[in-house]
């Protein structure tokens, strides 16, 4: 390949500094080094971290900085003793890594990775704590890891998943974080069984994928809740057999689904961030057995609380991150799936614009009738 | 037998109001009606939730009433229909049902039956919402459906666990209470595999309860947290490997602990009933794993709190009532285990006394050399 071992400038939406409309500017990205992988992203969408960073709320937040984190491409170069993909390989970026190696990945009790954390909380490459993306020689930090609001991003070979080379990359890029978050919140966290009462608190991708896993797990109400009720008529198609505005009640939400499900129900998860909502979903639970799931990110510094009480009778509360699915093996497996049609991707996307129209994708995302929004990087 | 059928006048210790001195009361104990059954108890321990009901803190406490709810004797008689024992049998009474029919039963998920809860919530019988206590036709009110310190008294057939008549009454009243609290929030709740590692936060009768759970399912490091270093020496016979008193720390315990298990624990348990520790408890567990379990019982109104971070990144909060055993079923089986010796009973009891001296009894309770003190109920 002629770019191999290059430096090779392209176009990237970088975020300059907190709440400033991001900036397409060219940059220069250096070659992967050892265990690097550089990706030639086609398609990227945007998730709520990338806003909450851009927002400057999130005190982990580094700029300037290139954000992005659910996307596809194409595998441009690998650096020295990667071994899992190679040039031409189509591959979905994973913020969250798989080592397969660490105390994390060996527990076989989670998918936290924790291998290249330290240098992807910090925004550089781990082998020499430095970024491989520049202008003129200013330093533009990683972002989770992934970086993908860029033409070509590096990234670290255990946090990219090879994926089947049938598989749509304008599509399946949705299997970099909120579709597999929602699924697998069900899947693996919960565990929902046939029969069970689940409730979703907020029905945008998140919350519509927890739908759609609970409906395959053989859910028997699927209840949705939502202040905005023009979500309603769409989640019907992923799952949701019951609807419930909490505005529309006097009563704490908690207490109008206890009474409409004879007690509460089986599982619960909340897909929206809010600390008070999260404690209504765990209330909502039946005393027993019911199983509250946290997938919303809560703004820094919030808290969540309830009476010891609701855990001694029996609840449980529990959380996720990436639905707990173990990014390089199972990745692959949920774009398998994908193009069986077991489960939905497409439905999901309700807004393609290009990488240069970022800032309006943005804008799109804040308004309620966005689920996800593609951006081709095409310049 | 010539008291049944008849009305029982005997000896309980009365609570007339809060914070009072119990009295010794001659009592009339009423025959068992239909689904009841009347038992002579023989000896009776003290548990904090007597202590709490009898504080006025608790805000379901109804004044007069007849506490008591750990404890072992010999069924009197039996009213119509009931099975399960007969006049001889020797029973512990059990503060959680078991009636194998209800929704909570059905579901094989929990321990937290609800045929009597609507009836013994409020200090009567289910039959006809009266109690079976009366001082000279004045009204004396049952609690948690036991009310073991009495001579005699009436608890719901679904109320009474049947045991092996080889085992020593004055031991396995304890077998009621706190000891299957905390072997069960070992084993039940939370599941400890070998080789995990346990932190205990109180190291009173339920703390050393778990660390002997923790210590049978093959815990590799038990860490006991207590403010009294005076508990350390008898936790050691318990299976507590190491002792921390947060006293002796500048930084929070959830950080000392952390530091000293290379990222936290598998497992921690609260058995106090201070909401700040179970905050501590649950930060204490490892990322991606961790699960903590409520035992300890807060009071009224008290909340717990924490980040949601900390349950998106893996750990698990739960709670635990009686140890998620099934009482019915499961006390005898406790029982069998210890005449084989392979859970302790004796090592708890640190004092002996008669129900005459119960007062003395509560006091001790508070002190800190006190783990069960055991009265007979002997005039
Ligand atoms: N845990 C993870 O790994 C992970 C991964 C991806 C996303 N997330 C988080 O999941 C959450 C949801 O993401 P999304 O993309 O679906 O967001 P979204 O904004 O599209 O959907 C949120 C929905 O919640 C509704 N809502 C807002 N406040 C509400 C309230 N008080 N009561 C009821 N409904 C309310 C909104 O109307 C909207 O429909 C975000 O917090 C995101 O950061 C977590
Ligand atoms: N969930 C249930 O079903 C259930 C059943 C029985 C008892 N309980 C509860 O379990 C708790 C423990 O019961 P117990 O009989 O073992 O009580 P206990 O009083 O004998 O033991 C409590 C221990 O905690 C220690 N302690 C107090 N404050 C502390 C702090 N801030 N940090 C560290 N240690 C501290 C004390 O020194 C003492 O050793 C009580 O709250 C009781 O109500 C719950
Ligand atoms: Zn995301
Ligand atoms: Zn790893
Ligand atoms: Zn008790
Ligand atoms: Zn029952």
């Amino acid at each position: 390949m002629a770019t191999q071992g290059q430096v090779i400038t392209c176009k990237a939406a970088v975020a300059w500094e907190p709440n400033k409309p991001l900036s397409i500017e060219d940059v220069q990205v250096a070659p992967p080094q050892a265990g690097e992988v550089r990706v030639k992203i086609l398609y990227t969408a945007l998730c709520h971290t990338d806003a909450y960073t851009w927002s400057g709320k999130d005190p982990e937040g580094l700029f300037p900085c290139i954000l992005g984190h659910e996307a596809a491409g194409i595998v441009e170069s690998v650096g020295e003793g990667v071994t899992n993909v190679q040039p031409g390989d189509h591959v979905i970026p994973c913020y969250q890594a798989e080592c397969g190696e660490c105390k994390f990945c060996k527990s076989g009790k989670t998918n936290l990775c924790g291998k290249v954390r330290s240098a992807t909380g910090v925004g550089v490459m781990l082998s020499d704590r430095k970024s491989r993306f520049s202008i003129n020689g200013k330093t533009i930090y990683h972002f989770m890891g992934t970086s993908t609001f860029s033409q070509y991003t590096v990234v670290h070979d255990v946090s990219v998943a090879k994926i089947d080379p049938a598989a749509p990359l304008d599509k399946v890029c949705l299997l970099g974080c909120g579709v597999p978050t929602g699924l697998g919140a069900v899947w693996n966290t919960a565990k929902v069984e046939p029969g069970s009462i689940v409730a979703v608190f907020g029905l945008g991708t998140v919350g519509l994928a927890v739908a759609e896993g609970a409906k395959s797990a053989g859910a028997s109400r699927i209840i949705g809740i939502d202040i905005d009720s023009k979500k309603f008529d769409t989640a019907k198609n992923f799952g949701v057999t019951e609807f419930i505005n909490p505005k529309e009640h006097d009563k704490p939400i908690q207490q109008v689904i206890v009474d409409l499900t004879d007690g509460g129900v089986d599982y619960s998860f909340e897909c929206i961030g809010n600390v008070s909502v999260m404690r209504a979903a765990l209330e909502c639970c039946h005393k027993g057995w019911g199983t509250s799931v946290i997938v919303g990110v809560a703004a820094s510094g919030q808290e969540i609380s309830t009476r010891p009480f609701q855990l001694v009778t029996g609840r449980v509360w529990k959380g996720t991150a990436f639905g707990g699915f173990k990014s390089r093996s199972q990745v692959p497996w949920l774009v398998e799936k994908y193009l069986k049609k077991e489960i939905k991707v497409d439905e999901y996307i309700t807004h393609n614009l290009t990488l240069g129209e970022i800032n309006k994708a943005f804008d799109l995302m804040h308004e309620g009738g966005c689920l996800r929004c593609v951006l081709s990087t095409d310049a």
